[in-house]
């Protein structure tokens, strides 16, 4: 596991919830979509799950952790996210970690790490800019199942064209 | 005006559509919302416009700019935004400065800079990142007008507390 921020407050429960992420990255594989899911937690309970679908839903801002944090927004009637923490497949494109900053998430679990477009290290690193609010980002959980999930993926798509 | 990146494209309707994002910024002002006001057009049409709402829709996504955005591919039936230019009353924040990068709007016109959490030259410069596509960035349209409208709704709010 790789740390880019300090002090990682880890849970027992991160595989777990790694787990259900992968699961809900399989729903966008199985649709055609780059295979990438998220789930919001506070404490040990699952507040919300979301996939990418942003080919068959046609809009730009559908991916997985936008979906979760639209509908954690919804259940806790409130924008602040406070206390909770997100798992997620891959690492956050700059829209994504934009709102993981904006919503107050406390830690983000990412899986595999995104070379050209992850934010939280990979492409750059938002957690080291003065922002109000950062979530401590822990990289690399269960990094070789997401990642092997995303390679897959592509794999098939470079068979088809 | 200030050019964030080169080859900068201006239009003569700047100051028509940059007014137009104002009159939305003045929406989000009179529901005690911080005044920010967005607009995507296509050639000389207005395609979708946004204000900021994320108060009053309990919500940390409902900035001016994923609205518009949101709308614009509702309307326009895809996810990439083609030929399209945003304007929008101050400089985007990390989530809807990613959101334009990842719905490939080309040009980017924003009034105020936010130099808490402008991520198009002021914090920092997403611009300068190697991410598939960019926007064309151009700060300081109609400054003073959009700064205003900002100080004003600030002042308020401090009489208030």
């Amino acid at each position: 596991m790789n740390y880019t921020k300090a002090q990682p407050v880890f849970r027992r429960g991160d595989e777990i919830f790694m787990k259900e992420a992968l699961r809900y990255a399989d729903f966008a594989f199985r649709r055609g979509e780059v295979p990438v899911g998220a789930v919001i937690v506070r404490g040990n309970e699952i507040i919300s799950r979301g996939y990418n679908r942003r080919e068959f839903g046609k809009n730009a801002l559908f991916h997985a952790e936008i979906s979760a944090i639209d509908k954690a927004c919804k259940k806790l009637g409130g924008w602040r996210l406070v206390g909770c923490d997100m798992y997620v497949t891959l690492e956050p494109c700059p829209m994504c970690a934009g709102a993981i900053i904006n919503s107050r998430i406390e830690n983000l679990y990412f899986g595999a790490y995104d070379l050209k477009n992850g934010c939280f290290g990979s492409l750059m690193n938002m957690a080291e800019y003065p922002f109000t609010s950062k979530p401590f980002v822990h990289g690399g959980i269960m990094e070789k199942e997401c990642s092997q999930k995303l390679s897959e993926f592509f794999a098939i798509l470079r068979k088809k064209h």
